[in-house]
This record gives structure tokens, C-alpha cells and sequence, in this order.
């Protein structure tokens, strides 16, 4: 949520030069995305955005992102569509970045959503999903169980002064995941991502989902597990089962969910909780005092995890 | 240039209901003021800022930038305009900040202004301060003398970590500066503050002014001492005289300098770098490194004002 990389109204007029979208009339760094620097832009014929790609985001990855975003808009989902330069290019250099510009989306997102808006959330993430099916490209989770066993070793016993004992329940939740996670359900294109900040409302409805920058080939019922996670809990850490209800229907309503998908889903939002877990853990030592952004509390995904261990059955969730 | 102030979309949508300005299309964070948090928002029937005022402004000292801001508005000045809610108030507590919304304003800042440029922020600046002339509010600058010496006080001789020699020498100037500096010039309201970041530009003309929480009552030259320090120096450090006779042009073709206030220029320009020599070694000491908001080098005004120093004449500036 932070301008890493500051751009010029100079350096970004002359970027436009190689563009047909009109003459420059706004120019605003904007606190949206984690990972990359964000700007607010206007032309006498529109507004876009301009995202420049920070350290966090692999070069030779930009491809798949930026093929996503613009398949997945043309079947369907509302999300950022990459606009080409007169020559068909859509990623340029600038102040020393790969950089692309996107269109703008109305919407804004919501910190506290209601049951309803879960419903809608649902409804877009399977759109996204059915989209995602014919998108020709690929990308392995590097947040997958992999990658959960190499995170854990890299922040070791450091966990506990997070919350004690963390370090070896970590260690323990991936040996037991490891040998109850799922691998024949359907896959394809996730968002893996899809929290509150990454979805845009309007009149209560989705009205676009922005940074794709964690998409990648998974399980299509982890992606719901994800956004359970993230969307039907209270702040005070309660899980509230109408908004996941609410959530299920929605997405169902577009893809039925298989009854193995949702026997799953203990599994996988106890998954999706460590994974967050981990990450949060892991920022957590190694987000520098002088960084623009803030740290994410850790604990907050360890009560989800706790939470999930717990869960017998999918009815737990409303199904 | 910051977020300090987290707003939910929810708690601004509470906001809007005591407006007549129509539906909330968008809403975003933005990195614009250095004191305050600043976000975009468009809804079906305009664009705004809303502005939250953090600590360093003085609750009590809002109606005068506010009303400011509405007079110079009404009176030729493009800069943002305070909007007032159904009942006509204009200030309202939102996540436990004062806030106002403002409209917003077409360009954007420039890095490196040219000539024309600085021409054209001249003939702005005149304007602003003949429009200030009819305010009836007044407002003291606690930055003028009397706050430099409290500044220099309380930074003592931790200066000499920044440049070796520099406490001592920031003590000297003031006393050299309180024999100099002139009393009997034109005064009025003004803007105190008006770096390239705070002047919009379209089409290579000023398009608007922003960021009136400096503005206070003082002499009209000390405004213009301000401003050739802040845009007609390169980034080498380099005085640039063709920058600065572009901009005293330009003032002038609107409000004509006296003689008496051409030839306090050098004095008012070693003020104006003191100044802000005064307020960046008091910041580098006093801003956490764990602030949102990154801390300016004072050498460059160490330099800007031992350039001043050698200066014998305004023809030094190109009158």
C-alpha cells in the first residue's frame, strides 16, 4: 500500500507518447496493491492506472499476469484489461521498472461485507474460474505445500516469539496436511489472493477484482477456501457461517460445487490458513522497521488455523 | 505523502449521506500533502479529495485555510474548493480526524519545470496574492524569525551531525538575518509552501495551487523568496538565473514589484533557505524511521542559502 518507485509526470508523458489514449490531465501515486506501486492516471479520454512491477514480482512471470488479466476480461470477468501501445506492446520500462498500464475500474472495496456481497464475491470467483479454464498459459503455486515446508524452515524457531510453541506447530500442521491434502479435484486458473482489498463493489454488487500478481494453477475449491478465510470472519475472530453460506451459494449458483470439492473443504481452509500463516510469520521478521508498509498481524490466520482444525464437516461452513 | 488515516468505504459512504454530490463510484488512497491524508474519490456527479487533517495542523487554525481557500477561489485563483454538506458545514470528524472534502483539480505537478514553467507559476503567484488581499482572516507565520530561533534552539548542536560547523552557523544567521530582514514591504496572505509538488500544470500553463496549510500573513516578496528557491535551483544544486527571471516576469506582469522589494530579495531569499534549512535538520532528528513519509536532505538549503549569502545584488536574479 505504498509508492516504492516514484515516477515523474515528465518520464510519464513521455511514456504516453507511445500510446493513443489521449493527453495527460491527472497524475496521482495511489495506496492500492501490496506488492507494486500503483498510479492513478486521466486523459482527456479515460482513466487508468499505472503499475509499475517491484522486486516481489518476477519479470518472466509478467506474461501469464498480464495474458490473465486480458483473457479473463474478455470472458467475462471484470477486472483491469492491459492496454497495448500503437506497436501491440504492453509492458515498457519505466524509472527503471517493467511497468504496464490497465484500465480503471469503478468500484471500491469494502472493509466490513455483508452476507449479501459475499453472495455476489461467490458469484465472481466461479466466473473467474470458468474463465480461467481456457487461459493457455500455467503457474505452479510456489505457496503450495512445497512451499509451506520451505517458508516453515526459513522463519524455524524465530515462530516462537511470535506465539510460543508456534515453530513446531507449524512444522507439525504441514506433516498432517501433507497427508490429508486433496489432489484430484478439479483445477485450473486461481486468484489466490481474493481478499476484501482485491474486490470492487458497486450498488452492492462485484463490480471488478484488481491484482492477479498470486494467480497461478491450483485447486479451484482452494481458491474458495482462501476467500472463506478471508471474508467470513469477524474482526473480533468469530467465523460467521451466514456470510460463508452465503459465499458457497453464490459460487455454486455458477459452478455447482462436486460432493468431494466440498468434502475437502476442512482440509483446504485449514491449508489456506497456514499458508497465510506462514507468510505473515516469515513478514513478520522480515519486513524492515524502515518499510512503507505495514506488517500483517500473524495471529490473525493462527485462530483461523486453530479454527479449521477443529471443523468435523463441511457443515460446519453451511453446506 | 502518506496514508496515515486508514477510511473504510463504509464509514465514507456514512460521510456522503450529508451530501447533495451523488454516489460513491470510487475511492482511493492517495500520495499528495506531506502533512495530511489525501484520498481520491469520484461518485456519478464529480471527482474530490477528501482531506483528513493530521496533528500537525491545529484544529483551530482550519477556518482560515478553509475560508482561504474558498476566497481565493471566488476571487481568480484555481485551487481546490471546499465543499459544504446539505446543512452548509464544510468540517467533519471521520475516523477521528477533522476532514473536508475539496474539489478536484485537473493537472498535475511537475519535477522539472522549464522557463515557461516558472513564467507562468509568477503570474499565478500574483494572483494569489492580490486575490488574498480582501481576506479577512489572518493567520501569524510561525516560521518567519521569532520561530526560527525556537527551531534553532531546540535542534542546538546536534546540527553538526548533518554538516559539521552548522549549529554555530544556523545561530549566526539569525542573528545576521533579525539586522537585515526588511518590515515595511508589501504584506498580505500567502501561500508559504508553494513548491513544483503544490502547482498543477496543463498544456504547460498552471492548471492550479494546492496545499494551503502553511499559508499564513507575511510579506508578499517573502512568498516569491520561497518559490525562486524551491523551482529556479537544479538538481546539481545549480542556481538557474533564466528560471528566475522567467518567474520574477511573470509576477510582475501581474502585480509589479516595488523597488524597495526587488532589493530585499537577497536577504529574503537567505531567509527563505534558512527556513527550510531550519525545519529539514529539525525533521532529520525528529522523523521515526518507522514514518510513512521520507525525511528531505537539509544540504540542499545549506547550499541554497551559502549561495544567497555571496549574493550582492538582485541583479544576481536577473532583475
Amino acid at each position: 500500500m505504498a509508492v516504492y518507485t516514484d515516477v515523474t509526470a515528465e518520464e510519464l508523458n513521455v511514456l504516453l507518447e507511445r500510446y493513443d489514449i489521449g493527453v495527460l490531465r491527472a497524475f496521482k501515486g495511489i495506496a492500492e496493491g501490496v506488492e507494486n506501486t500503483n498510479f492513478y492516471l486521466s486523459t482527456d479520454r479515460g482513466q487508468f492506472i499505472l503499475t509499475l512491477y517491484e522486486k516481489r514480482v518476477r519479470t518472466d512471470e509478467l506474461p501469464f499476469f498480464i495474458g490473465l488479466m486480458s483473457h479473463l476480461s474478455e470472458n467475462g470477468v471484470i477486472c483491469p484489461i492491459p492496454v497495448a501501445d500503437k506497436s501491440g506492446s504492453i509492458l515498457h520500462d519505466i524509472a527503471g521498472k517493467p511497468a504496464a498500464l490497465i484500465t480503471f475500474l469503478p468500484g471500491y472495496s469494502l472493509r466490513k461485507p455483508a452476507a449479501a456481497h459475499c453472495f455476489s464475491l461467490g458469484c465472481a470467483l466461479a466466473t473467474l474460474h470458468i474463465a480461467g479454464q481456457s487461459f493457455p498459459l500455467s503457474r505452479v503455486n510456489g505457496l503450495s505445500l512445497s512451499g509451506w515446508t520451505e517458508l516453515q524452515k526459513s522463519i524455524g524457531s524465530q515462530a516462537d516469539a511470535v506465539i510460543p510453541g508456534l515453530g513446531a506447530y507449524l512444522a507439525n500442521e504441514i506433516e498432517v496436511l501433507s497427508g490429508l491434502w486433496p489432489e484430484k479435484l478439479p483445477a485450473g486458473v486461481i486468484h489466490a489472493d481474493l481478499f476484501p482489498d482485491n474486490v470492487f463493489f458497486l450498488n452492492d454488487a462485484v463490480s471488478g477484482i484488481i491484482d492477479f500478481y498470486f494467480a497461478c494453477n491450483d485447486l479451484l475449491s482452494y481458491d474458495l477456501a482462501i476467500c472463506m478465510n478471508a471474508w467470513c470472519f469477524e474482526t473480533d475472530h468469530a467465523f460467521n457461517v451466514t456470510k460463508a453460506r452465503a459465499f458457497f451459494r453464490g459460487y455454486s449458483s455458477v459452478r455447482p460445487l462436486r460432493p468431494e470439492e466440498i468434502a475437502a473443504m476442512p482440509v483446504l481452509a485449514r491449508g489456506a490458513a497456514l499458508r497465510f500463516l506462514l507468510t505473515r510469520t516469515h513478514d513478520w521478521f522480515n519486513t524492515p522497521e524502515t518499510a512503507l508498509v505495514r506488517r500483517k498481524d500473524p495471529v490473525e490466520y493462527w485462530r483461523k488455523l486453530r479454527f479449521h482444525a477443529t471443523v468435523a464437516s463441511p457443515s460446519a461452513y453451511g453446506f
